[in-house]
């Protein structure tokens, strides 16, 4: 499976779909809890290996049908549970827990079933661009599988009950990561981000949860899930974001007038960078990434191409790169590895 | 001239030489004056027409020998002259000047005699390296030759009358332009600089008298030509010199034992930006040259050669920019052009 990934991009990473020039990927997440067995905080070893157990018998059919991976996560080394994070099949908490858990794998990675993590079950479904009706059908039509052969913990009054109290109801969370340099440049990306926080949506960075965002890649998700349907919920992210892409246009339409030779300067020298660095941090690889794809989208540069800009983000990022090299590598040495990859995938491309 | 100046490189910047790693080039002048004229700032237009006419009749024989090209100044066009300055081979006093002045150069640009500069003759002679001894033989023969023919302004007191007190005695300015980037990363250059004042040397950028020093290459040259002779001033300022070169050889061993990596990548990172960048200024040009220079005299890159680095350096100057694109342009023009002209000049350099 891990020398496989090496070989493929995730669906999100596709750079297809609806308004993929801006919008990287859409997301679903359900989060579901098997009645009769304690929330995990609570849950014994063994009521963990049962509940793996009972999602294994429901998941039996789904495997015939769609090539789903099953990896027990617990004998699984960090570098490559971290390397299932940076594909966003697996979330960080679940990376860095012990005790049995298991993710199961669709093989083209458009989705990941989680046991064990902060809830029993978490689903997750994506596609690249922003296309979350196509999301939804998906996960939908996968929960509604696992329903059959699990009996869910449910309320009648609250809905799915979770371990946290912000996923009940529903338990989705919808969330859809955005590319949004011009704003960032044009410096109206707080106000933005200001505007989101009223409407109780969150802003979050490229891995999730407290991670940074960096090369002004941002996933934008709702945290309300009670008291609203699933389609409500998709409905006012995909309204938003839509909105947001406007304004993301409009900045771009600005600074391609105003200021496109500094644009296209500041994007040649990136590649420039990319393609002769000695040794370079994720973080400058993202945020020079960052500055190509913008310039490859508002077509001032032919190359490198979206796929290629997203599988180089990708990976670029530690556990990737220590997977291709085939071996643990200390901070310094990754970044040596890092501009050597960069160097190597990028040899070819000319701007003349 | 011009455009035969386009396919050469004065010997200053041929990357030969003694030393050529650290001393880019020797440089002699000697300034003299013509007995029965006034000095050029009591000169009227008819005295600087008989100056012109006697050194004229002088350097005929000297015409025949060396193939000398005499440029007449005053109806050159500010580009044509600025050109000469950029070169080396005329004053950027005698360029912004007006009235009746010349230049003789020789077709190698291995020296030129100016004509109503400060002094009624000014003549320079020059070689790639540390070389003084070389180039005085050279500005000595010329002097010799000059003086057969002309009544030099002399005292047997003072030596040669020259207009500025500063001058008199030897009329000889021996200076020698040094690339210094390890001293300057290592912060001991204000140091070295702080001992050169003590000794009466003066340091200056690379165009000379108030010109910013730009990539750390600095002019070194004496302030007294008066009460030495020609060989005691020469050899002060070689033994000077050879102990900066020393120190700057010193601290190239220090940085590469202790920063080796972190050379390479920013030497590497600044060919990439060279040969990507969209706009350039001079000094931006400059400063990614002289930090390629390092890198190549220290065996870090094999390319771009020290041969086409200073060709670089020199034609990316405002008026060798200008002459190569065969018209005049604007200083945003000039960088655009700058950085085409890189590009173009460094596509075939790879360093995989």
């Amino acid at each position: 499976m891990f020398d496989k990934m090496l070989n493929q991009l995730g669906p999100w990473l596709k750079g297809e779909g609806p308004q993929n020039d801006i919008v990287i990927s859409s997301r679903i997440r359900l989060a579901r809890n098997i009645s009769g067995f304690p929330f995990i905080s609570k849950a014994t070893e063994l009521d963990r290996q049962r509940i793996e157990e009972a999602v294994y018998r429901a998941v039996t059919n789904v495997h015939e049908k769609d090539d789903l991976f099953e990896i027990d996560l617990e004998p699984l080394t960090q570098l490559q549970c971290q390397m299932l994070v940076e594909r966003q099949l697996i979330s960080r908490e679940i990376a860095e827990t012990q005790g049995p858990r298991a993710v199961y794998i669709a093989s083209d990675e458009s989705y990941s079933i989680m046991v064990n993590e902060e809830d029993h079950i978490r689903m997750h479904a994506m596609t690249s661009g922003l296309d979350l009706y196509k999301v939804w059908e998906r996960i939908n039509a996968l929960d509604d599988h696992l329903e059959n052969y699990i009996p869910y913990a449910f309320s009648n009054d609250l809905g799915y009950l979770t371990a946290c109290p912000t996923n009940v109801g529903t338990g989705m969370r919808v969330s859809v990561m955005m590319h949004l340099p011009a704003l960032s440049i044009a410096q109206e990306i707080d106000k933005v981000f200001r505007g989101l926080q009223k409407l109780n949506l969150a802003v979050r960075g490229i891995y999730g949860e407290g991670s940074q965002a960096l090369g002004e890649f941002y996933q934008i998700s709702n945290q309300v899930t009670l008291g609203r349907s699933e389609m409500e919920l998709i409905e006012q992210v995909q309204g938003i974001v839509e909105r947001i892409v406007q304004y993301e246009r409009k900045a771009r339409e600005a600074l391609l007038e105003a200021n496109e030779d500094a644009l296209l300067d500041k994007a040649s020298r990136a590649l420039g960078i990319l393609q002769k660095a000695r040794t370079m941090s994720s973080e400058e690889a993202m945020h020079l990434l960052s500055t190509l794809r913008l310039a490859v989208n508002m077509k001032l540069l032919d190359t490198p191409t979206i796929p290629l800009i997203n599988e180089l983000l990708l990976f670029t990022q530690p556990a990737h790169l220590q997977q291709l090299s085939g071996s643990e590598l200390s901070p310094p040495n990754r970044d040596f590895s890092r501009a050597q990859y960069l160097r190597k995938r990028l040899l070819e491309i000319s701007d003349s």
